[in-house]
């Protein structure tokens, strides 16, 4: 019997995840993903169950390094909070504004085309959000203490309107909007955050 | 010869763009819209050139509907504006709160799943963007004028942010966001508007 050929987990879930972020789910075929990782239908099958298992491991996989990128830029002391604040707004504007080709954000991407009939894609975008948002809350809560946002303001309410302004410039973006025009909608949206 | 038979063109547009919305353009068919319009090949052909054309016309269609919605919400008197404006943001929040079934925006859904690879698609998004953009700037003129917003606030600014929170709130919403932190945020965006 032939040995079944090895091969690198993590590089067919990169490959996939490629595929499926540039083409989409319903668009990429199980076919598709054997041509570009080189896989045999039975090692695909064996490894990953189906399609739908793939995608959700690559879109689960995407979001957990979202957030864990947002934790690294935002996590710190109190002292500079706001710095780190401001930085991670300004990143994501111009991240999208660097984004010539309009391939946007693989989050945005499948909860657009699928969170209607899907529900664990509506739940990993749900869990997504929310963990971000705690992050953006805990920031916002740390530059209040080192007085530089108002104490009178609620931190969680300033981050999910942060939440919603960094989720509209990478909609915009992907819609075509200048990066100028993004960058100035991230500078807006911090010259109006209530200052102690 | 046969007559051609007559169809209905709107009612056509209606149905198929529905199928889109719901499905996706990529994963709808031409034969699913034969199937769900009754239409013959020929004179989907005849009336529609293919798909594509087809799917521009429901695009285009939808996005000139919309701007001609916020005109209508937005335009009037500058006496009023202030409440004109904060009426519309707290209809797009209630109205993706209510969006159960987290079917959203086709403006959205298709840009997400299309502009990285049709230019045509994205070039109508952005000018759908841009006309809300002015609109939303004429209306915090005209509440500028009447006194209930900041001078010295740069309307085009503002009203860049406000969009970008609206698409935020869209793509929230999508991504299973509750009703009340979707209200939140939309409140929250307006507590922050500079008031004279």
């Amino acid at each position: 019997m032939a040995r079944p050929r090895s091969f690198d987990e993590d590089e067919v879930l990169r490959i996939a995840r490629d595929r499926f972020w540039s083409t989409g789910y319903t668009a990429t075929s199980v076919d598709d993903i054997l041509t570009a990782t080189g896989l045999g239908k039975g090692s695909f099958y064996g490894a990953f169950g189906d399609k739908h298992k793939l995608f959700l491991r690559t879109f689960d996989g995407y979001c957990a390094a979202l957030v864990e990128a947002v934790r690294r830029s935002l996590d710190g002391p109190d002292d500079g909070a706001f710095e780190r604040l401001r930085a991670q707004v300004l990143a994501v504007a111009n991240a999208t504004a660097a984004d010539v080709c309009l391939r946007g954000c693989l989050l945005a991407k499948g909860t657009a085309e699928l969170s209607e009939h899907d529900p664990e894609v509506t739940a990993t975008a749900r869990r997504t959000f929310r963990a971000i948002e705690e992050l953006l809350t805990s920031c916002v809560a740390a530059a209040q203490r080192a007085g530089d946002i108002s104490q009178d303001a609620d931190p969680a309410r300033l981050a999910a309107l942060l939440l919603a302004v960094l989720r509209g410039i990478e909609a915009l973006g992907k819609g075509g909007g200048s990066p100028d025009s993004l960058r100035a909608i991230a500078e807006t949206a911090l010259s109006l955050l209530p200052r102690s």
